[in-house]
């Protein structure tokens, strides 16, 4: 695995997060980090939501598929795209998901992803504790924190899934 | 911008290329990167096809939406997905394609992203040139080269899109 590109292997999907809040510096890196993600024709269709409230985090979490993580985790960010703005919205706002993700390892902290997509029992308890509307997409939820857990850094590359010059 | 996530914000599309190719080192490193990423289940749907042969980036620069990145890229990456393997495969093959461009970013490479999702005019000529076969989905086609033109980090936060606990 290439040094020059840690930052990427050591994105690993942490599950457990010690109480410690994530410092609003560090928040604000990552949102900084999500809009630096590229989109089609610049058209920068996202709207992230950042919930630190813990009656709101502990609504969400209401939800099976977030309770272990949103749970116990001081922040969860929600990526949002505007289908008004742009028809990319969706590889849009999953750029800027990964860009957090990485950004997440970046800082030391551990995040998950929990997609949403057409997922309504995943997508619609956090619409309603939000107030998301109707017509804006939800892309990602993240769970995030400081980590409880350790992994080590990865790549998964597969020589199978490696085709050069045609399938 | 924070120091720690320098590569996030180096990252800017980059559609001019000088001659020099993209050593085989820094290709593998491009695909470890981009098999780094997250996926749902860790279900891993890619498939990622490296194209450094002439002809065929030629072939496929024919399409218009292609021709001045692919026709003077010494490299072009398609990522592809099975949606047999996930029905999450666009999101994760998204991940791949962010990885990768990140990636690309810390290699002091330069590379844009060209969207083809749905959109048979972009999709089809790659699909023929190299023979993709149906049931796969194709998320994404980079044209990736040493930079012949030179960007600013930045980053494109945006107040207005910064919610906090709620809508």
């Amino acid at each position: 695995m290439d040094k020059r590109l840690e930052i990427l292997f050591r994105r690993r999907s942490i599950r457990t997060y010690t109480d410690q809040p994530v410092s609003e510096v560090d928040l604000t890196s990552l949102l900084e980090a999500g809009m630096a993600a590229p989109s089609a024709a610049n058209r920068k269709p996202w709207h992230l939501i950042a919930v630190t409230d813990r009656a709101l985090l502990d609504q969400i979490a209401e939800t099976p598929a977030y309770s272990r993580t949103i749970g116990s985790a001081p922040l969860a960010i929600v990526v949002c795209g505007d289908p008004a703005i742009s028809s990319w919205w969706v590889q849009d706002c999953t750029a800027v998901t990964e860009n957090i993700l990485i950004a997440v390892a970046g800082l030391g902290l551990g995040a998950v992803w929990h997609g949403c997509l057409n997922r309504e029992e995943r997508e619609g308890p956090v619409r309603r504790a939000l107030g998301i509307p109707d017509e804006i997409g939800m892309a990602s939820v993240l769970a995030i924190g400081h980590p409880a857990e350790e992994k080590e850094a990865r790549t998964q590359y597969d020589p199978e899934r490696d085709h050069r010059n045609g399938w």
